[in-house]
């Protein structure tokens, strides 16, 4: 057994991670977790790669960056062979800050890491480094007593603890490193992060399993219709973005310094966890803690490991990492172990399970969390309030939307009849579907439609997120309350408004003997009589489209 | 006399407070002056507690962490005894945040206050203690020659200066500390937050005496009709979870550090003074001002009290604390003696008001405030650059306010005569009322007039607040004039759509021979024939809404 | 040849700037180079002052502090008389924190520069002091052996190296110090700065010559004929606070320190690069790279100048200044030479001008910028994919504003016929101007074209600015493509009643036999029915708006 217990049982991975893999947890060697999690890994049956909606659409240039086990190829321009120490050398001057980066790393300063005191709070490396260690020894990378002596440009981007006399050729050997490249060596961080597959199981199939975490962000992004379906591949890969932490680990530990320190700051977490449907980071940082890390901070060290964050960095307020990595007083990358409402409340079975064993649980496990600062009975206060207020905003949704429900199953909705275009395969025509949020074409979605579901996927999710992150300007009234009761006011009006011109039409088609719907144009003459509205525009909209629904019947 | 000369005549509240207080400011003693502010303070005819409106809304679980005085009982799970030793070793393993950072505090560390020297930025605290330590000698909790030995989890949660063997128990004993157990110690600050009650009095009432203030925040929530009015009591306690300070002092002084340097950092405004209808935070980070701070900050000693701060502090640029804190050159708890137009412009009276004496008075002491840093031309002419700008948008403001109300004075707004619930009680209908930003039912309010609403109470008040923090982009075209102007033109487009849709209505009257005015529909045919389109729901609406007015006639 | 080359040939000025100045870069002297620049920077044919729409518009009090060199007078209010040593002393108490932050700048520590040893990151600052002195020398405000011997009070505001002995008279000599003033002394800076005017040249006049810039930005401002025509003065000058580039250097190095390491932080660039049509600070914020910054920031020296910041400064993520100031290699004060987008893709010509050699050769300089910390195969997929991402955008907009054009062009715009008075001179009546966004009057603009203004004006502006800051969330969902989305459904949706409207109205046309447009009323009754809904106000807004137009014919 070396030191931090590598060997076999990595206490930090739950028993159903071993049991998915076949494993028994306390004979299984390095070399063969990380096998039977590499294996799972690059599945593509289990989440790797394009996904069951590749055919749908093509990576741009920039994708390669994104998912680089499907896409990156070796650059062709560079055909130079390089050492391990002409790398250095050379991208000194081809792009410096990479080299100044890693040069402040730890990778790069292996030594120092060996000479720490356990004075020192950095002092838990030296045993990462040990067991980092044991782990290549398990793979056979490194001798049984050899030391690591750094890691260096080409360790990552070609082979670990590659000689110091091989030469790589740029234009074959490069590889963009994946998550199980780092797991090599991170082998417990990349196990604890995998382990979200196992123990992200709703009850009730509210999201499919594994999800939402990190493990399988990816597959979440490119398993969404829109996001196949659409034909702007600059704007979908703007999601994607965010959704590679299943192939990538650099959003959060940032090249190539790859800063510990930095990636326990709040500001780690914020440029994907923000925003009109998941405004985490706005909520957590206008909130008293956020404000209380940002005034203190400074004070803190940082390089503390999150469980010694409070008792040697000297923090005493909460982060992200600080309360989403901690799971039962221990700290790991599975940060998805106490997930109730994942921010979206309108997701069906989400509210109904809110008081079930399987959520009493998990609120339990949270209580655990908030007694480091607070006593039980405040923190069960505040969840409960949480709770609660969140069901509020629902039913306010809810009422909305069954008005505007109404009107689409009533085939009333603005443009409904004559004007409502199928979205792209393979997404398929619908009410108040997500797509609408990034696809819209003629009258679908309908003004009142959209806004009726903005109100769940913004308005309802926001009012969750900032009562979740104790922000009440983020549930009261700037976002969540204040919105939602907007959205429900101009819904109300629209459908009154509707109700009266449909009256209206009523009352003209009995006066010239006819029956018309609203908005329902269906002789040529009144359609030629809107030319000079528009309708002209609308009429060769409306070919332009017969002609498109033409090609995808034939691709079909 | 003591050190601080707090015996008597506390130089820094004002003689309105000691005459409204009954008191000689010659003579008073800190016990008396501490008894006649807590009378005062605890008096339900004087703003504590449920308020005018109680009988209308009960508490939460939460509730007895905001108004602890009324609501908070001790816990029952509890029954150990602790002396003020075993208070912290308990909560060491129990909440070890709060013990962690109470060691890190002044309260921890009395000693290390009595042995600073003159050359220390927080020599002040020197005096501070002995005056505390003056105060609690008048009041017999401290022996003449005594020192105060720390301030620990019995004196704020229990009994201030409790005995070393005295045993508590949790279930009986256990307070949560309000503003006035605060003020025992820190009579002084606690004398001038209360001072708001007695110098923030409107020349025509535009505001109620003492607000708005601190010192009456929660009082100025419970009594808010839509507050008390609202069955979605978690929405209701997030406005709650700001209105505090009245109650508490932890909002600004966060525990258990209670560090003053955190205070008086702009961040430590922030979750309160933001959001859509107050959105000083935004207007000052993002003006030069905050950007300076947010610059340069870190080179500052924030140690340094507010009178030292660009003295000794080396701070050169304005923070919350700095200008609103100041008056006349003093720095005080009383921070609304300079307030003019308290946010929102549309407050009849307030602009009406903005070049008396009693406005002219505070402008004058506003520029005290800026030629620390700007000469008085520089002054003058950008605080009249603020006042004209805010007239501007009112103008704006009113001209769509007037079209509006025109719509309801002839009950012409959507869904008026057919489709508008009353509000909850102690609510009254109304046109245009501040309930109506969280408080919502069928076409109570229509959309119009709750986008007229929101220019006044958002995008006016924006308007304002950005003018006074110098930031452009708040007052230009971000916030306040652009929104204003985007509210003004869909008002004006609306009410065009609507007189367009009356005249046609008007038309088809004449054509079939009756008169039915806009959207009043009143024979039940009519109401049938509109099922299609929601109607249905609207008559099951109309219904239930029926049955719960009767309900309201009945209790009332 | 003093140290820094700066007798002759400014090597950072552009070859097309000695020659706009008609100067041989080879023989130019400081004074010659500075007397150049100082009379094409006071040319108002070029430029200076009130612009050619300077008869519609009166300075407020405050603008002399924006324009000084047209508006500002010295203080009658003050006529003492004051050596250089006694302002300092005078002002300690009139204005402390100005000299407070002085006695902290450069300008009054120059002995400290002269012994700056190279180790240090500010050794650079020494070098630049002999150039300084150099100019001086040069321009006859310094003897040949003689030393600058500090930078005070007097120097800007009256005359550089002013005798000790001289008095100078609040009430006559005082100035508030120019850009050129600034420029006497850092004439590389300005002249750098001013060569903007030579650089920013667009290949068809998709802009003015020199803009967008620093150089030309107040003339950008007063040469727009909203910002000339609106009477609300004071939000006018909103926009001119940031406008002041081309008149004063303080909006970057902020009076009185002046500090060079704060103007490079990105915070400096925040107050004006901010808002709802140019948020270049909330993407770069939110991205990575602003995050990064955020979160390591504080371990870096920003003292160090720019072109050390990454090596000697230990930065590892880009700054605004990092990237903008950057052309080739070389940092300078010209930061417009890799312009493309301009911030407005909808600008015409803008969008075809992407792919010309023009824009290609400013792309590649990008990728020289990029490539200090990306592989350039990264860096152009990037580019790539912001500029597909930025057309698409376009495109969807294109698609919404035709179909609202056609709506204008038919005269068919809510109010268009009846209710659309003319903007104030100098603006002319028009469809989808700029003026509307600040400007509105009955249905001018109709909400409708507002909405598809503000789609190109606001959302597609801030489209492309968060892909080229590399913020997902800034142009995929929160900002840019999906408002875009939503603005299209809603523009379809209020297109498809409007027809819908038009349609019944026509129905009821023939049914009365009669022929009238969609809310086009011209019989006088027709008014007269209206009252009850508000038409009565709108006759006498039409009247004002009659008696408005008159007198402005008078006045032409």
């Amino acid at each position: 057994m070396v030191a931090g217990g590598i060997q076999a049982n990595i206490s930090s991975v739950p028993d159903v991670t071993y049991e998915a893999l076949g494993l028994d947890r306390s004979k299984a060697t390095p070399k063969e977790t990380h096998e039977a999690l590499v294996k799972r890994y690059k599945d593509p049956a289990q989440g790797a790669g394009k996904g069951t909606m590749g055919e749908y659409w093509e990576p741009i240039p920039y994708s390669m960056y994104l998912d680089p086990a499907t896409f990156y190829k070796p650059p062709t321009s560079m055909r130079d062979k390089a050492s391990r120490k002409e790398c250095v050398e050379c991208h000194t001057d081809e792009s410096p800050v990479w080299v100044q980066a890693w040069k402040r790393s730890t990778h790069a300063n292996l030594d120092k890491v060996r000479k720490l005191q356990p004075s020192d709070p950095t002092y838990y490396k030296k045993a990462k480094l040990e067991e980092v260690e044991a782990n290549l020894r398990s793979i056979g990378k490194l001798g049984e007593k050899e030391p690591l002596k750094e890691v260096g440009c080409i360790d990552c981007h070609v082979s670990i603890n590659a000689d110091s006399k091989q030469k790589i050729d740029h234009s074959k050997d490069l590889v963009m490193p994946t998550a199980d490249v780092c797991g090599t060596c991170h082998l417990r961080e990349f196990a604890e992060r995998e382990s979200e597959r196992d123990t992200m199981i709703w009850p009730n199939g509210q999201w499919p399993d594994g999800r939402p975490s990190h493990a399988l962000d990816y597959s979440a992004n490119v398993e969404t219709t829109v996001w196949a379906a659409m034909p702007q591949r600059e704007v979908a890969e703007g999601c994607t973005m965010c959704h590679t932490n299943q192939n990538k680990c650099d959003s959060c530990h940032t090249r190539h310094e790859f800063s510990a320190a930095e990636s326990r700051k709040p500001e780690a977490c914020a440029t994907c966890h923000s925003g009109v449907d998941h405004n985490n980071w706005e909520t957590y940082s206008m909130s008293k803690h956020g404000k209380m890390v940002a005034m203190l901070g400074d004070k803190w060290n940082w390089e503390a490991p999150l469980k010694d964050a409070y008792a040697v960095g000297g923090q005493n307020a909460p982060t992200c990492a600080g309360c989403h990595f901690e799971y039962e007083g221990e700290y790991t990358h599975n940060i998805t172990r106490k997930i109730r409402w994942a921010n979206y409340p309108f997701v069906p079975g989400i509210a109904e399970n809110i008081t079930s064993d399987w959520s009493e649980a998990r609120l339990d496990s949270w209580v655990v969390t908030c007694t480091q600062c607070h006593s039980e009975r405040f923190a069960r206060s505040y969840l409960e309030l949480m709770d609660k207020g969140t069901l509020e905003g629902l039913a306010k949704y809810q009422e909305a939307h069954e008005l505007v429900e109404k009107l689409y199953k009533t085939g009333n909705l603005t443009g409904q009849k004559t004007n409502r275009p199928a979205p792209p395969e393979p997404e398929k025509p619908g009410f108040h579907i997500f797509t609408q949020l990034f696809w819209s074409k003629g009258n679908n979605p309908a003004s009142i439609e959209l806004k009726v579901l903005e109100m769940a996927e913004n308005d309802l999710a926001k009012m969750h997120v900032g009562l979740a992150h104790t922000n009440p300007g983020g549930w009261t009234y700037t976002e969540g309350w204040g919105p939602i009761n907007r959205a429900y006011v101009e819904i109300q009006d629209e459908h009154t408004k509707m109700q009266a011109m449909a009256a209206l039409q009523e009352r003209v088609n009995k006066l010239d003997g006819k029956k018309t719907s609203l908005l329902d144009i269906t002789t040529p003459e009144e359609k030629i009589s809107l030319g000079g509205l528009g309708g002209g525009l609308l009429l060769a909209g409306t070919l332009a489209l017969i002609g498109w629904r033409s090609r995808k019947r034939k691709q079909a």
